[in-house]
């Protein structure tokens, strides 16, 4: 099964990698970009065929090494 | 209008960081994980009103700063 992991900045955490893209934009001339966020996009190929194991597995990597759940939320999405 | 983005390495590309988070995943016990491709999220909020303006809008900023058309694809979901 293929798993989907968002790994995003919580609410309120300073992103200045996002800032630096905002600032970048503006000076090519893009206006009107209000906020910029930049998060992480995984892709894990997984070998288990179930797909409520495989989100279970998938969580479980979040929590003990993909996120930083201090500051980052996460999501999975199971095809 | 909010844009999402997500860019990833195109296939056949070298992912050394995938690379790398799958021998960790492996070193944590996580068996059966075949691959790992990392890829970037950015969320944009845009001040632009119309759909397919903000869509274009985003898809414009992809081609020029936030992907590396060379060895990156990038898709944009509007919300």
């Amino acid at each position: 099964m293929k798993a989907k992991v968002h790994i995003t900045l919580k609410n309120g955490v300073l992103d200045p990698q996002g800032k630096a893209v905002q600032h970048a934009l503006a000076g090519l001339g893009f206006a009107g970009v209000e906020e910029v966020r930049q998060g992480k996009f995984i892709e894990l190929q997984l070998s288990e065929t179930d797909p409520a194991k495989a989100e279970a597995q998938a969580l479980e990597m979040c929590k003990k090494l993909l996120a930083n759940t201090v500051i980052e939320n996460y999501t999975v999405e199971i095809e």
